[in-house]
């Protein structure tokens, strides 16, 4: 079987997990509690923060707060930040930016979206004739989880904060963590980041935030994360999301090179009659889109699993949708939307796992093609 | 060492971690994805949701919502529900119940503190009394995390909706769930309970909810758990959960009635003339609080850990005050106050570990009025 929904979620590391191990049986102390047992696990997160943050931030302007996951994370930053006036975003964000977008919609902020380009990346200058100086919030992802597309949110962030100094920025680094180069320009305030993208389990996250910026939590309670975010920590989730990052950050130059030559080896070796590429040359390499235009990616999805090939159709997050709504926004006619596939690799992805899926999928394609006709 | 910090954090569950472990290596899958890996996981997910549920409620008429913790579960409540008018709750509540009302205050929402007996259960004719036309939600903890009294949440979720029918009745169930038996009248319509008080991890948590009750999410994003809590679910945690449950359930009646004795036994074994008892005969019997009044409970509670016994010092999570919020509304002393110790048990504790605390606590409390002297 081959995996290509790394995308929607990855394998765990078994060396992740072996490594932390510990905090599932003798080290299962309340982070909170004075004990020499709670000290050292508190202990141990600070090693985990500092190492996780220190990957894309300078330690010394950011701080990270562990949250649930990355859908939390981007929560917080969108009801912590869009309070007044109002808020600007892309038509390409991924649901929990886009739903919490909706939700402070019904709450009285106005909401405004900047149209993508054909690839899923955002129209800058579009975005900038949005923001004045009543914008309390601007939110950009950083790599598209549809299209696998990337935002220069380093320029988009200074542009914006040129226009209104007081905006603050936020992007959902979910897709791009551990996966592209990520530096932390000070025009971005916060960061949304998640574990279980590179190795580490799901139920856990993070928010990388600018110490200057105020923030305030979405969960409140005993306090911990400094306040931030109150909950007693997931502390092996914490401690998992730490190890699968060492191995993830150790590798990501090497698997980023290697994994563009796989992606376009897999493009080139389908059938240019059937697919149509939707992911960028320049985008991530850890994402190629396509469609199979007139074909049904849900039907094609499941025959290809049964074909041996796990794939996803857009974002699984959506998948209550029939049609992607950043699909759309990507300006494609319906055709093309319904027969969408995106394959996501990881860094333990093959070349020739690449090139069987490439026959699993010109076979599958050409096959349901035929049954409908 | 003997661990009597259960209500901090149990160790979880060998037998637990081993039966949900296929969920961190080949069942990675995203339940929300369509291929037969994501539908299976999310098969298991709704068994562990049955089982989870039917365990204290109706699950015609209730329905479980993962969350991230017993915090996520309270925030989710109280932000959701307490959205005009008054919030009505008890001096004797949790953090993260407490910091919401206080957060809650400063939106302008009126927040009314009901009194607490000495053993920290709520006064409920005052509780009542506080209860009117314009109460939007009122907040009661189950089982105090502090002293483990044990307030009686059907009777009083009965009085308050005869004098308000459409007041919201929540409550903390975070100490009761799995201790206690818990059997969610109709008139109780939220209920937060945590995983890691039984036996399971750290980072998962449940908010259960009357169905007929509309309850907005906390988190939005992706439409997990039926759209109340968005996020990848954290599957290895909610498997853990149930297992841990299903250890936890089948084997709480007797380990009531053994703890209870062991407690008893505990309570005897202390020298009386150093410690004051503050938890009530009839609370759970997975708590016994005491205090060594005129002895500081932070250094009594390290050299505790020196002699080999690990005790909480009233509640973890609020660690940062030197006086506990709720014991100070039981109106003790501060001498009282200061001497704290929180005794928490597990289904696995033992009448040898009990003696022999009772042992090293009447050791290091004389050896610390001896060096104080």
């Amino acid at each position: 079987m081959i995996y290509f929904d790394n995308a929607a979620t990855t394998r765990p590391s078994a060396r992740a997990l072996e490594a932390a191990g510990a905090y599932l049986s003798e080290c299962y102390f309340n982070p909170s509690a004075l004990y020499g047992g709670g000290v050292a696990v508190s202990r141990e997160i600070a090693a985990a923060r500092k190492f996780l943050l220190a990957q894309v931030a300078d330690p010394f302007r950011y701080e990270l707060i562990f949250t649930s996951c990355g859908s939390e994370a981007d929560n917080q930053a969108l009801f912590g930040c869009a309070r007044r006036g109002n808020l600007v975003t892309t038509a390409g964000e991924h649901a929990a930016v886009y739903e919490s977008a909706q939700a402070l919609k019904a709450r009285g902020i106005e909401v405004r979206y900047a149209p993508l380009h054909a690839d899923g990346s955002v129209d800058g200058a579009a975005l900038l004739s949005l923001v004045d100086e009543k914008t309390s919030l601007v939110s950009v992802i950083h790599v598209n989880n549809e299209t696998g597309a990337v935002n220069d949110i380093a320029a988009l962030a200074a542009q914006v904060k040129k226009k209104n100094p007081r905006a603050v920025f936020h992007s959902d680094g979910v897709q791009a963590y551990g996966k592209i180069p990520v530096r932390l320009s000070d025009d971005v305030d916060l960061y949304s980041v998640s574990a279980h993208k590179i190795g580490g389990l799901k139920g856990t996250g993070a928010l990388i935030r600018r110490k200057k910026l105020a923030l305030p939590p979405l969960i409140y309670g005993g306090g911990q994360e400094g306040g931030m975010r109150s909950g007693t920590e997931n502390v092996f989730g914490i401690m998992v999301f730490y190890h699968a990052a060492r191995e993830t950050f150790a590798a990501a130059e090497q698997a980023g090179t290697r994994l563009r030559e796989v992606r376009e080896r897999l493009w080139d070796a389908l059938d240019h009659g059937i697919f149509t590429r939707i992911s960028p040359q320049n985008g991530t390499p850890y994402i190629l889109t396509v469609s199979a235009a007139g074909l049904r990616g849900e039907v094609l999805q499941r025959m290809l699993a049964d074909g041996g090939l796990m794939a996803g159709t857009g974002s699984a997050c959506s998948s209550r949708h029939r049609f992607s709504r950043v699909l759309s926004a990507c300006g494609y006619p319906e055709r093309v939307l319904d027969g969408v596939l995106r394959l996501s690799f990881s860094p333990q992805t093959t070349r020739e796992e690449a090139d069987a899926a490439a026959e699993i999928l010109n076979r599958t394609a050409t096959d349901l093609r035929e049954r409908m006709n």
